[in-house]
């Protein structure tokens, strides 16, 4: 098969910057759709959509690809955004509604994955996992070198800031294991765990604290000093959430102070920067911003997304409109 | 107050070796009892029984410093067996029984801890995280390397082997996280999770092993290559029971030829020998024998020895037999 021959009759599908899910999958959707790479052109992006997007129809994204009004101005003939991802507070959803551009997201399926990341390092930290991990590939076990207790999951108070998805899921896997919970949100849910109105309050009267909500002006360094002061010498930080929510600076010298006893990080304020303190520091675990990424969820996200640009180009209902 | 002169009015109790339990609660025991420590003595344990302990009558033991025939021998006045373990076939039963002396355990105090390591592990291996937590000390991330997707761990099939107080609590937290569940064990149980008599069966038609069982004659090397190969290429080993439970020999072999996709293994053959091919893998994650080592442990077992060794001293009946 001509394979540059059947491209040329396929639809065509803008990619301004390749979501990870996007990289993985290039070559599945290089077989369905004619891809307008911004990203691989000499041209500036507004240059490249001016010169070869002015008949596209579709555009997928992501969170660090927005979809901003500027770039909706440039596109004239677009009628399908799809995002390659849950959360959709990176395109001008407003416009897209003016302008009758259908909107798309991947439904919810990072959250349980996002929720086992948060669980696996909240075990990791009580229970020093990976700093055994560096124990024993260092040889010191084997040297008799003595190691010290890890700390009981089941028992712990652990406070869900932030309880949609992810933070419901997060809060029935630690139910399973003997936690309490609790939670702060926006507004009390009908679910069986005490609310509190105000994070710092949460944090007082919890052992744990696992950051699950969105990033926002509100979130924004919610977790603040005051916040990890009331955490307390024996209180654990998880952030599965973004970056941004805590005051990193704050976070690491309440850390090397010994102000706090542990962190689980998925998540960093300038990533993929993550601050070289921490690097030395037997009570944190640091991971790369992996909460959403295992096979079967890109697998699935993809699976969405090809369902709804299929849909959309059939002329049928979309999987899954936001 | 003076310490030795109260030490000498103070019950006796024999530590032939100390367990981690007994080391970390020493000062506390050394309040309450006039401790003969045969460890600490020039003098053989034989002849440290025989010139030094032919009056005592409570002695504390765990799994490394077992109670043999030979040393209820050398104790003509013993009349309890303290072990600071739930476990107790270190502990010549049929000979305390036949001696007329009574045998406490620390009850189930380990088990939660136990299975929260097993889950874990398997998270760990699964989405990478000590791996990602080396990743990220490195330097790796913020020189912009790529990092592997993981696997999910929701729809799972997990197969458990030895589905005793361990395993059953392995079982319920992973079905919190949308794992199916089977097991293997001497005999089917009433519990709602398939039951294979055989563990290659098992393993054939599982994703995950987690090793849950007492170490036996019939259990040792029951991990052989058969099993892992029956495992498979994408099929991973979390071992939190006993080293020996596996042929390290197999398993090591295995993993550096990629014949099974991973391990969590918090238990080796020769402890605190770990096999060295073992350290530069990153998908095995490696723990010096921690499953049951938490500071709230540890403190409820110390309790339970303490009240089972008071409640002998005062002619009580005692708070754990077995």
């Amino acid at each position: 098969m001509d394979q540059s021959k059947t491209q040329t009759n396929l639809p065509e599908l803008l990619v301004i910057n390749p979501s990870p899910v996007f990289i993985i999958h290039q070559q599945q959707f290089s077989q369905k759709f004619k891809l307008l790479k911004a990203y691989e052109s000499p041209l500036s992006t507004d240059l490249f959509l001016q010169t070869n997007a002015q008949s596209t129809k579709a555009l997928i994204c992501y969170g660090k690809s927005p979809v901003t009004t500027n770039i909706l101005n440039l596109l004239p003939s677009l009628q399908l955004v799809v995002t390659a991802s849950t959360g959709f507070n990176h395109i001008d959803l407003d416009k897209c509604r003016s302008r009758g551009i259908a909107v798309a997201n991947t439904r919810d399926v990072f959250s349980e994955d996002t929720a086992d990341i948060g669980v696996g390092l909240l075990i990791d930290v009580l229970r020093k996992i990976s700093a055994g991990d560096r124990f024993v590939r260092s040889g010191n076990w084997t040297a008799n070198i003595q190691y010290p207790l890890g700390s009981q999951l089941g028992g712990k108070h652990v406070g869900i800031v932030g309880l949609g998805n992810i933070g419901l899921k997060v809060a029935t896997r630690l139910e399973a294991f003997g936690c309490k919970i609790s939670y702060n949100s926006r507004q009390k849910k009908p679910v069986p765990y005490n609310f509190y109105p105000n994070v710092g309050a949460l944090a007082s009267n919890c052992n744990v604290l696992v950051i699950c909500c969105i990033l926002s002006v509100e979130t924004r360094h919610m977790i603040d000093k005051d916040v990890l002061k009331a955490l307390g010498k024996d209180g654990i930080l998880i952030n599965v959430a973004r970056g941004p929510i805590v005051d990193e600076k704050e976070l690491v010298n309440f850390l090397a102070e010994g102000e706090i006893a542990g962190a689980g990080l998925d998540v960093f304020e300038n990533e993929p920067k993550v601050p070289q303190e921490l690097y030395s520091l037997d009570n944190v675990v640091l991971t790369p911003h992996r909460a959403a990424f295992t096979e079967e969820a890109f697998s699935s996200a993809f699976q969405i997304i090809l369902a709804n640009l299929e849909a959309f180009f059939s002329n049928k209902p979309l999987i899954s409109p936001v």
